[in-house]
């Protein structure tokens, strides 16, 4: 990919001010037994509490506010949380939102979807299925909204890191989940704008590791056949986000499920969050990986907390 | 009461700076749908992310922090949130904390105070034997933190209305709970000391409504059979936190136990935050009194999050 068609440093500070009235400021949590815990000095973006519950309502609200004044409709493909963070999104502009998703989606996200008023269509859990199912969406018209590897979304995704520069001072380490890659990419631009240089660090689930696979061939892996409790980081990497993460973001940590779902049980019991699976990533890597984190100041993004509360469903 | 020997204005903001460096600064959370459902712009006040789960461990720390050197332990009645935070504060100095709680507590309460360091001493259920367990324990050398009818207690609960009033600007009303009246009394205070008067208004669960009764009395009533949901409020107001709400506070408004429930449901499903059932009679007074807020600037304090969630637990 031409560097030259990636988003850059600037396009995250222009997105923030596009998106500072449509988007939550959400608080950033402390707590002093996870510090002990971990040896690190952590703070907790809270982005499971950002609208929709996910980081991903920034990226949406801001690919929604760059839309022509005529355009009549959006659609996607997504696990779930961009599906409903797009839904709400065009809905504020009276929008008409489909969203392509695989039939083994959380339960909860579906219905966070429609409560929004988008249009579901289901299809196979795969990633061409899921771009087949986009594209014949955009053939009947609809203006295609793709969940990560889309310059506006990465833009947007990074205005969370932007408000953690605000908030936290002296940082040394920001901590973001990968899937699809919006929100490492955007959070990666974010700190390479800043004068003062802060770590930017990927936590991958190991069952879902195209990420680092592709960072140690030095190329975009194309296969993949995720197997991780973390709905939300099935995705395959983006094109750009791999593009943009490969250049600034200095490395990926693989993290287990059981220390995800470990990471969750902390999350609620010392910080009383509850948080989705793949919000739980960044804490994981954070604990997977002592000797990384150890006497440094650091943040980690919660990056949703769209967990499905029905019995049975929780870890 | 003489009014020289209550607490005065001052008081908070001194007790504001004491511990400052010992308690969290909560965030305070918002959200559009519950300003549609309830018509006021509602601010919640996150007290339930306060150090050990509630706004107590501010009161707490307050007075541990006056004690002198030689203090060898401290004792307190309690059901379950003043305990734990007294346990947690004296901790912090070394010291023994015995705490007297009713046999009826909640099992999370109590888990809560021993995994703070406290010894429990259970008791009967009712105000006499909390107050003759703690006379007791004075006896034997212990030093006395009431949990709500002491100076240093109301002074320093009221530093939670302080932060609140530098997070949000242009309040009109802030709603707390009251059960001993400790929260209520320090907010009272905070709010009075203000050039541009916010109104302070009560919450009370109906089923323990000795506030109500006794402000309609005119006199501190001490009959008092509390059925609630809410096991935080189920105190009889102090005679020095009655002094202050009867002087400084607007009004105290009774919630049913169906509308606390209610409550925390939403406070759940819109913020995905977990309060127990005394933590959500503020907003409970909110859909209860509609006409009092629409169109008002109305901070709640959610005043704590100790539920427990054992299977059956959950209203």
């Amino acid at each position: 990919m031409n560097i030259a068609d990636l988003p850059g440093v600037t396009d995250v500070a222009v997105a923030r001010e596009r998106i500072r009235d449509l988007v939550h400021l959400t608080p950033v949590l402390t707590g002093r037994s996870l510090d002990a815990e971990t040896g690190a000095k952590l703070w907790f973006k809270c982005e499971h509490l950002q609208r929709t519950g996910s980081f991903k309502f920034r990226g949406a609200s801001h690919a929604v506010s760059l839309l022509p004044g005529d355009c009549r409709g959006v659609a996607t493909h997504s696990s779930g949380n961009h599906g409903a963070a797009l839904a709400c999104a065009a809905a504020a502009r009276r929008i008409t939102a489909l969203v392509v998703m695989p039939e083994n989606s959380v339960a909860a996200k579906v219905k966070a979807v429609r409560a929004y008023g988008g249009i579901v269509h289901f299809c196979r859990p795969d990633q061409a299925a899921r771009e087949s199912g986009l594209a014949r969406m955009i053939q009947q018209g609809m203006e295609a909204v793709p969940p990560y590897d889309d310059n506006r979304i990465i833009a947007g995704q990074g205005s969370c890191a932007l408000e953690i520069l605000e908030q936290v001072d002296g940082l040394d380490i920001i901590v973001a989940p990968v899937g699809g890659g919006g929100l490492l990419a955007g959070t990666a631009l974010a700190a390479a704008g800043r004068g003062q240089p802060v770590r930017v660090i990927g936590a991958e689930p190991a069952g879902a590791n195209d990420t680092i696979r592709s960072l140690v061939a030095g190329k975009r892996v194309e296969e993949h056949h995720p197997d991780t409790i973390a709905d939300g980081l099935r995705a395959l990497i983006g094109v750009r986000n791999f593009a943009v993460i490969s250049r600034y973001v200095e490395q990926v940590l693989p993290v287990s499920d059981e220390t995800i779902v470990y990471a969750m049980k902390l999350i609620w019991s010392r910080l009383k969050q509850v948080v989705e699976p793949s919000g739980a990533v960044s804490l994981a890597a954070v604990i997977s990986h002592p000797e990384v984190f150890r006497d440094k100041r650091v943040c980690v993004i919660l990056s949703g907390g769209n967990l499905d509360l029905a019995p049975g469903s929780i870890p």
